[in-house]
């Protein structure tokens, strides 16, 4: 059944900018397209607003959860794009969001082959269908510019971690090497983090103590008002 | 002629969010609503995405221009709004702008009674449309968050103005006093000021140095990655 409208209306779609950090690379999971237009090309998960959709959010979950499965991610909107001529079959607007996952053995495996999903090295990422080098662009300024006043960088760390691999991840995120004494010092003054008992494994001199992000001290400072930054 | 899709189209729409400040107080521009839905409610100036707009952003200024005359305004994408049931009229998304202007006495002027435009302080603000008062909350904690990294502020003051005068527009928009010392430290240091010869006129004792915003040396500034925190 077809529908009518007064005047033309633009298709409205959601795209996902999905990040995952791993063996101290920022990666991005990307989607080969099986057809025209860009046939070939990659692409971040996405699809159509349906009207039934409760939010745009909404939306943009469903579709990364139907296209890779994942269910609980951290997901803010980034941006809306509109330009005319953005996708050749016609006026289409996309919200995009960016969403962060902490990288499993099985979520990389997920991602490898079957449907055409993979997760590919910032540094390395292929081709790019309609705006999306454009769209993640703008997701990674967001992603710099957010982790120097919000510790979203937790999101993409494994459950437990080392002091060195955290500092790793902001020195990635951030595209510029950190000063490790002054790193540990901030960091640390924040109170965020809860030294574990638990030492690194796999080392076998010198290993480093395993920290845990404290999500409930994090609630509470910030709605405190305070200064996260680094 | 109507226009016919295989899936039902959300509308999609453009609101513009103008601030100004005179007088000491923070102000935006509304706009009476003189039809249902919500007749005689106040909302922001705005209208739907013509197929031929070349951007989002254009449509936004666009309708800004139409809605109040004004062309040259700060403006950025704010959010995008889109959930279900927000337009009784059908499902519609809205892409949120939020502009910056320089208020003269010919703009307040203009919004004070033709077609129904008005400036309101923001302690004033009457009951709003659709979920305008939401999109009002967001786009007040973005300028929040926004003047204290990037000089936005000079967008809303006039081309003279005292640092008694910059002092106040930062607090009236943080919300919550200043140290006078501090602040001024703080912005003489970022060398984005011009101390004029002029002083401040209409006052007979003590009258206060006038200063210009540097936009030449802010830009040179941005482009070297320097840090405008107040």
């Amino acid at each position: 059944m077809p529908y009518t409208y007064e005047y033309p209306r633009p298709a409205v779609t959601v795209d996902c900018i999905l990040f995952g950090f791993d063996d101290g690379e920022l990666k991005v999971l990307l989607i080969q397209r099986a057809s025209d237009p860009f046939k070939g090309l990659w692409a971040f998960p996405g699809g159509f607003l349906d009207m039934e959709d409760p939010t745009i959010e909404f939306a943009a979950k469903r579709e990364l959860e139907e296209e890779t499965g994942l269910k609980e991610v951290f997901m803010e909107q980034l941006y809306t794009f509109g330009d005319v001529g953005r996708d050749p079959r016609g006026r289409t607007v996309s919200v995009a969001y960016y969403a962060l996952v902490k990288l499993s053995d099985y979520l990389l495996q997920a991602g490898s082959d079957a449907d055409q999903a993979h997760w590919f090295n910032i540094s390395q990422v292929p081709a790019l269908a309609f705006d999306h080098a454009k769209i993640l662009q703008m997701a990674l300024e967001r992603l710099k510019g957010k982790v120097r006043y919000q510790p979203i960088g937790f999101e993409l760390l494994p459950q437990k971690f080392t002091l060195s691999e955290l500092q790793h991840l902001y020195e990635t995120v951030l595209e510029k090497p950190l000063d490790k004494r002054n790193f540990r010092k901030k960091i640390l003054k924040m109170n965020l983090l809860k030294p574990l008992e638990e030492m690194q494994a796999g080392v076998a001199h010198r290993a480093a103590r395993l920290y845990q992000f404290d999500k409930q001290r994090y609630e509470e400072l910030k709605s405190r008002g305070f200064n996260f930054e680094i």
